[in-house]
Parts: structure tokens; C-alpha cells; sequence
């Protein structure tokens, strides 16, 4: 690729490069992601903790070629559509809002799937994929067609790639590609004691 | 220390080091830990994705010689209080459940900061930190003693410390340590295309 760079990011305090590194791109190249690579990020989202040690996600998944793919598409808003048609594979991440070992709701099984989805972000970046987590895409819809358990809550759908040419973007989305997310600084949601008006 | 040292945990698939050795231990020293080592952990957690990037993680923190220290000891249940004693730090983590872009109510907040959650904890890891998150706790009592706003909820609480020795521990929590937690084969909660029993 003849692509240009994107800028890197910078830390205000030293973290791990992988974590300060993530990132969610859009451009993918439509080439395949295989078995083995999902495996990987799904053994990622394994091991994330959650309470009771309930591991409450559930990952749904269409690979490019497979005969769920276009189902999974459909689920995606017309601007989602438009770069995750050249992705590998589509997931849909879900969790059980029922704890197993006593059958009552967990009141964590959004938050607990929240850290298993970062590993996996986490892991696909290790590898070099790009792995973009998405809400634009009909919720309900991904409920029904994947016949999901009533107590399953749907929580996000995740495009998977390997990366691909800028030119594929619009201009807007080039410039998003090239200039990695900021974040506000740590002194606006960070505390010591009590609330206070910032 | 001459304490045992845990078992490994095996992947099933190749994944990172930092994802799959990071555990919840509960054994710790006593010693504090620096402002500017939560300073890393907070900004571990700053990094992380979330939808419109509206970031709604929110930390509050006490040390354990500071003038908060003993409110936030006091939300804990007895059980946690427990081991908790030996911490150097412990945190509140809430989600603020409204966008800042247009003031409607947020579906991810719990998710996006159950990811900023599981970076903070794979940044205490790589740090040989003790980084060990709780739902034993009075979450509506953590509420009211932190002012929090109305549109804020908790999400957990969070133990920080340096590792410390297994005698502190009764003999079961002991074993834990020694054990590292397992979890189920990735086969039990991952699906090509859609539900079915398992």
C-alpha cells in the first residue's frame, strides 16, 4: 500500500503499547479472516472476568463467504454497510443477563461482556486486524434472526478485516483513518473521593 | 516470599500473554501504591472504545491513608473487607448512562465502560499489581457517599495493591490463589451464524 501513516497517539503516562495502540479502523482489504485467526480472538474474550466468573458473552459470527453473511449484513445501517462490505467476518456480540448457577439476573452481564469484547479487541489489533465494534445496526432484528434465548441481550456487532487501501473512504472517513480518536483527558473522569463538578 | 508459585493457565489458542495471565488475586502487602502508577491505570482505561466515543467511564479512587479511605473500605461486605484491608487503593468505577453529544440515554454505557475496566486491569497486570474487581458492595450506598449525579450508575468496585503473602488468606481462599480460575471452551458461547442449544 502506498498509503500514508496515520499519526501515532501519545499517552499522558506510560501503558502498554497494545492497549495505547488499539485502534478502529475502517479500511479493510475484503480478503478472508480464517478460522484459526476468530479462534484467537475469541480465546481472547475467554478469559476476560466477570462476577461469579458467569462469562455471560456470546459470539455470533458470518464469514465473508459463508451462508449467514448477507443475514448478518442486513443487520447493518446503509453507512455501516458501506465499508463492512470488504470486512472478513461480521459478529454479533451478545450476553446472558441470567447468571448460571442460580438463574437470577446478573446485573453486571452488560459490563462483563463490555471486558470480554475489549480482549478481543485487544487480541485482533495484536494480530494486525482490524476490529471495529458497531451499534448502527437494528438490534431487534439481530435478536430475531439469530434466534436468541430471551434473556440474551444483544450488545454490539463487531466488523473484522485485514486492512485495506484509503481510497476505498470517502474523504471524511480517509482523514478519521489517518487521525486516531483522541480522548479526553483522565483529570475529567477521574475522582479522588467524591463527585464534584468539573 | 517463599509462597508457592500459581499454575499457568493454557490457551486453547495462541493469544497474548498479557490477556490470558491477568488474574484476580486478593493476596496483598499492605504497601500503597503511587499516584503515578494509578495514574497509569486510569490512563489505560482512558484508551478504550466506545460508542460515539462518548467515553463514559468515570473513576473515583481513595488511597489508603487518604481522608476517603475508610468510606469506601465501609461500602464493601464483610468478606471483601477481609482481604481488601491489605490494599493500597481502592476505586469505584460508574458509567455516566447519558451521551454528551445529545443528552439521550446511552444502550452502551455499562459495555464501553466494562471495556475501559478490562484495560485498567491488563495495565495493572503487566505492572505485577494486585487489580481485582467486586460487586460485593453497596452500590446504592456508593451512590449516595459520592454525591454521584442522578444520570451516573455504579458498575463495581475495584481492589489495587502489590502482591502480598497467601498465610493472610484462609485456607480456601489460599487454594484460589494457587488455582487460577478456569473458563468454558470458547465452543460453549461462540456460534457460526445462529443460536442453538449447546
Amino acid at each position: 500500500m502506498t498509503d500514508k501513516k496515520p499519526t501515532q497517539r501519545t499517552a499522558d503516562h506510560n501503558i502498554e503499547p497494545l492497549i495505547l495502540n488499539r485502534r478502529s479502523p475502517r479500511a479493510m482489504s475484503g480478503e478472508e479472516v480464517t478460522e484459526a485467526e476468530l479462534k484467537q480472538l475469541f480465546e481472547a474474550a475467554r478469559w476476560a472476568p466477570s462476577c461469579y466468573n458467569a462469562q455471560p458473552w456470546k459470539i455470533f459470527y458470518a464469514r465473508h463467504n459463508d451462508e449467514h453473511w448477507q443475514d448478518y449484513f442486513d443487520l447493518l445501517v446503509e453507512f455501516n454497510q458501506g465499508w463492512c462490505q470488504h470486512a472478513g467476518c461480521l459478529i454479533v456480540l451478545a450476553s446472558d443477563t441470567i447468571f448460571p448457577h442460580n438463574q437470577k439476573f446478573s446485573p453486571t452481564h452488560s459490563f462483563d461482556s463490555g471486558a470480554a469484547w475489549q480482549n478481543l479487541a485487544l487480541q485482533g489489533s495484536a494480530m494486525n486486524l482490524v476490529v471495529h465494534g458497531m451499534a448502527g445496526f437494528d438490534y431487534e432484528k439481530a435478536h430475531s434472526l439469530l434466534n436468541l434465548p430471551e434473556t440474551y441481550q444483544v450488545q454490539e456487532m463487531i466488523a473484522v478485516g485485514r486492512p485495506g487501501a484509503l481510497d476505498q473512504l470517502d474523504q471524511g472517513l480517509r482523514d478519521d483513518e489517518l487521525t486516531p480518536s483522541d480522548r479526553n483527558k483522565a483529570s475529567t473522569f477521574v475522582f479522588n473521593g467524591k463527585y464534584q463538578a468539573k
